[in-house]
């Protein structure tokens, strides 16, 4: 019953990627110069995305022989793979159309920002119906050909389903582990290139931010589609298959018969819902953006997650019968609730990062000020405003613990992370919008156009904001929920019935270790940041010294920017594997040689101090960045004074921060606990395993 | 049996306390101009020790009094007003002798480097023989008026001793609550006029560090004596207390009869052994120290560690019987063991904190390198060894869990902190001397001596640094695993048979509220730091402005140090609030509010992301001051060179990470552990409680 539903709206959405892509194609594309470097950018990204696809590939294709080699069987594997395609795939499809949208949306500046935010929110909805639309389709398939009780909706076995949803919980780990590359590969291509492109141009050369003489900035654009565009797709979708298959698979653990049985594939209903919602959503966008540009964004977002909440309302008062979790009665509303919980406590998550990153608060205006006396006391302040930020969102995120647990168990947590995440074709469209936006405000910069096209493609960035901190709210909340809806059906599949002794010395040892790894991973990918920083610093110093006329601008001189590119993309990918490989080789080495109780300890660990370490090197990131662009419009003196000085080192200090480490460790833990996960059953002492 | 032994054992450091103070005070002053300058820095410590005290003890009179109110009952309330009185008067008597032993030692130094060792070694015995010796005779106090059948080892039934050590808690607590009010307070008053004294004098007005000029520099003196001498052995004092009672309660609620019995008391045995090897290893460095001062320090450390391991083997070769531990039967040597792992893994922490945080080894010298683009990478590399660093600590700590609790249960868990701690004596002796030697250099500095007088106190410090390090490995260590042992004394206590749902809803909220408190806590630590550092930058400026012949150095024109200091306090005190009080009423407010479930999750995600959090500050700040001297050392363009710009700025972002916030979240988890056991049995649900 319930299956047709999601793929007949998987494919819905694919229609009108289709649909929308042939739109942004049909735009103008303007003048020579900004054709070529949209040419660049687009050639740059494909390049990269060519060369970590292969690499993630080869590492895809000897994990998957791995897993179909041991008992979990090649029907593991091949989910396994076929989640880590479907997630190249929607990568690869968002950023070609964000590569073409840039420049349109350049050129629609031209007659205004609400002409341009057509262009740009089309662009970025090709990337967000690609995910939901792709996740949905490869889920589908997964249950066709793997999980035929489930498909059949026959009255099986708990053992029949539980092995039918862990072959699912391959797709995720597939998702999972190519989100992590793209994170962790687009986040240190783009901070690398962007920390180059600000510290050799803005300081170093006193040159302005875009100008076509510097030779790393056509790699910064090429950052913000791999790492913004294709990087946040990939973990969004992660998020999105994540939060559906541990509701599932809690659900299959706990209740296999009558109607607790529509429990398992309920999420991917919901998830339909919200793809028609967003859909809907997309589109009340690109209308009301004719006439009212502010309130398209946030309005189209606000009633994408009303329509969905509408949505599953009536599918609950459909479904009718009262659900038993774990022997527990719960309501027939219940899991109602729990989404609706998801999807308040996603919003109010996201107004919290936004009232400690948004120019328009306190707590950035104060930390403009606090720039005045020096560079040290801007990042401490912007390191306490990321570390302050924690405390409302920890706050709802508990309560939305609580309650979804109150009102449906264990499932009603994991379905709390559904609801966030069911407007995701929504979200990803706002988030994917921002990028377009500011490569537009790059070519238009690099193209030399008139100054009022820049301040076009500015405000079009300012007014996504507020929206895309909503969803970096869903992103973040989550996050930590679906990596606790997993956490709980890890244990329930290792056995340990869910109780755990905190004298054990592997769970002690485990959780030290666990809390450690989001740390230690952070780390890694700093110094990939900063190598990759420095050596193409050392390019462009080179090239303004070895190319004569570059630095002084002279007509028809023009940077090599394709070996930035180039060298963005070798730190890129060299800088990837390492935390990559820690995230899967970890839990499996401690699963296996040291047992799953301290991997228990591990998982729970690593979620409490990743939840934090995520959300602290986001909000202090983006606390400083907004920081330095409030100086910028001529507050504390404005560009050049004390106060601007110490704000671009701090927002130097945080690009790594909220683009590369934050994101990532969003990642790690889900990663971790889903690799966990699928290797549950046959970890040593596990059923006998 | 075992009582008289500590109990002498800490009569007889106190003994060496007065001995080692007339030695002090019998040394040579110095010229005027010292003698003035180490008065005002006497001055300005004692009065800020003196304001600390009266708010500090408003508060423990009130919750004092509080406690006695509840069924806890009014022995609780002593046992915990006795405890901060005892850490107030060690932090007072160290004080009080180190700002003697300053000025002498700046005077020793004129003869070189092996007198002035001398001075400063007695100078910093003293505060680590009164922290050992009324940690002791304050225990064997409380023992005596309030655990009658502890003390005369009379046969008791299990509810009759885990009501007698519950009253001992107490103790714990108030040594604890004074700790975090005195590093935090301490640690935002000398960083507050660090960041003060730096950015006015070295970056802005261009003058040398230490420069009599400078009005914030007494300031900066004063916070080394309140900050790493009051405030370290406050935090010491705690910790040892702690690591004693947190076996005691563990021993008492699993082991009441025959040989198991000597558990409850064992710790206090060790402690008592660990004092005479710590007086035996100070005299061997003030020995050694005559002829060869490299060997002295850390010589004295050895001997004193190993002394007490062979000391603690041959009391349990004379105990004889085998324990039983919760029905688990361990052989003879099981706590010894425990004992032994603690003390090694102290030691191998304290060299990884070395190796990363010293100028010898890669990590620091890359930092340096990297500094030499710009500020933004010195800061994001020191935040990434900061990171890095946490690797292997958590593997040691999570080896010496396993170990320890292999051979002795949770209770050698809790062991293993008593063997690291067991020579606090030599340690805080060490520690202690290092802000000394600090202090003199500063004297010599301000008085204008000769510069060779400079560089035997600059000697001095480096001499004590890889020791130093070493202690800090001892700190860290001891703090999570006597978290860990609170930790289990809690769950013990509040009956939950030490087994948890991690699918309690409680639970995991708790985890993750507790997970965010150590970040929380830092940012009001940082917001204090920056807000005192601000005023007193204002008042310096001012002072540089309105006082005729001040910035040009006139002869007889004098700052006015005195505001400074006085400044300095008001924002120290003023700031340590919050931190404080949150540390007290959150595991109150959550365990009765919520219940003893929610405040066991709150508790172990607090130590997961806690110890990293501390670790994390600590090294990094570490490693980015090391950075900076290194360069001055004249590397990478020295003093002057954009390098060092970049790592003053980096060892400013430093300064409050490893000073204020990384000692004081050590703290913070440890008062929050034993808040929560204090009020155990009073908990709603508990015991019918």
């Amino acid at each position: 019953m319930f299956l047709g539903i999601p793929i007949a709206s998987g494919i819905l959405a694919l229609i009108f990627v289709v649909f929308l892509a042939i739109g942004v194609r049909r735009k103008p594309e303007g003048g020579e110069t900004m054709v070529r470097i949209a040419g660049e950018i687009r050639k740059g990204a494909k390049a990269f995305l060519r060369r970590e696809y292969t690499t993630v590939g080869a590492i895809v294709i000897i994990l998957g022989g791995g897993i179909a080699l041991t008992s979990l069987g090649w029907r593991t594997g091949a989910s396994f793979a076929l989640g880590a395609a479907v997630s190249a795939l929607a990568g690869y499809i968002g950023m070609s159309i964000a590569t073409r949208a840039n420049s349109r949306t350049t050129e629609a500046a031209k007659s205004g920002v609400k002409s341009a935010l057509g262009v740009a929110v089309s662009g970025g909805a090709v990337m967000g119906l690609s995910v939901v639309g792709l996740s949905l389709l490869g889920l589908g398939a997964v249950i066709y050909l793997f999980a035929p009780n489930l498909w059949s909706g026959a009255e099986a076995s708990s053992s029949v389903l539980i092995a039918e949803t862990g072959v699912i919980n391959g797709f995720a780990m597939g998702a999972s582990l190519m989100a992590l590359f793209a994170r962790a590969g687009g986040g240190i291509f783009t901070k690398g290139a962007d920390m180059a492109a600000d510290l050799v141009g803005k300081v170093e050369a006193g040159i302005p931010e875009d100008d076509p003489r510097n030779p790393a900035v056509i790699a910064d654009n090429v950052g913000d589609n791999v790492g913004d565009v294709a990087g946040l797709g990939a973990d969004l979708l992660e998020s999105y298959v994540e939060s559906i298959i541990a509701s599932m698979a809690l659900a299959a653990a706990i209740a296999v018969t009558g109607a607790g049985r529509n429990l398992i594939l309920l999420p991917l209903a919901i998830a339909a819902i919200g793809v028609v919602g967003s859909i809907i959503g997309i589109f009340f966008t690109k209308l009301v953006g004719r006439s009212n540009p502010q309130a398209a964004l946030s309005g189209g977002t606000y009633l994408a997650a009303g329509l969905t909440a509408a949505g599953t309302y009536f599918l609950f008062q459909w479904l009718g019968t009262p659900f038993e979790i774990a022997g527990v009665a719960y309501g027939q509303m219940g899991p109602f609730w729990a989404t609706l919980a998801g999807i308040g406590s996603g919003v109010l998550i996201g107004l919290t990062s936004e009232y400690y990153t948004s120019s328009k608060y306190k707590p950035v205006k104060n930390l403009a000020e606090a720039s005045q006396t020096n560079a040290a006391i801007t990042v401490t302040e912007g390191l306490a405003v990321g570390m302050e930020s924690l405390l409302l969102p920890v706050i709802v995120l508990g309560a939305a613990v609580m309650f979804s647990h109150y009102v449906a168990g264990m499932y009603g947590v994991a379905m709390a992370a559904v609801g966030m995440l069911a407007t995701t074709g929504m979200v990803v469209s706002v988030d994917s919008y921002g990028p377009i936006a500011d490569n537009a405000g790059g070519i238009a910069e690099m193209a030399k156009l008139d100054p009022s096209v820049r301040k076009v493609t500015d405000n079009l960035d300012a007014v996504g904001n507020t929206t895309a901190a909503i969803g970096k709210g869903f992103a973040i909340g989550s996050a930590a929920l679906a990596a606790l809806g997993l956490l709980s059906a890890y244990l329930t599949s290792i056995g340990s019935g869910e109780m755990i002794s905190l004298s054990d010395p592997l769970v002690l040892a485990g959780l030290l270790f666990g809390a450690m790894l989001p740390f230690f991973f952070s780390s890694t990918l700093f110094r990939a940041v900063v190598k990759s920083a420095n050596g193409l610093i050392a390019e462009v110093r080179r090239q303004f010294e070895k190319i004569p006329g570059l630095r002084e601008g002279k007509e028809g001189v023009l940077p090599d920017s394709a070996t930035c590119v180039d060298l963005a993309t070798k730190h890129a990918l060299r800088g990837m594997i390492v935390p990559g490989m820690l995230a899967i080789l970890v839990p499996v080495t401690v699963g296996f040689l040291v047992g799953p109780l301290a991997l228990a300890g591990l998982l729970v660990g690593a979620i409490a101090s990743g939840v934090m370490l995520g959300v602290f090197t986001a909000n202090s990131g983006g606390a400083m960045h907004n920081a330095k662009k409030y100086i910028e419009e001529g507050h504390f003196g404005g560009k050049g004074s004390v106060a601007h000085k110490s704000a671009v080192v701090g927002d130097t200090v945080g690009d790594p921060l909220k683009d590369t480490v934050g994101p990532s460790i969003n990642i790690l833990i889900k990663l971790m606990t889903v690799v966990s996960l699928v290797i549950a059953p046959i970890l040593p002492g596990v059923m006998g395993g």
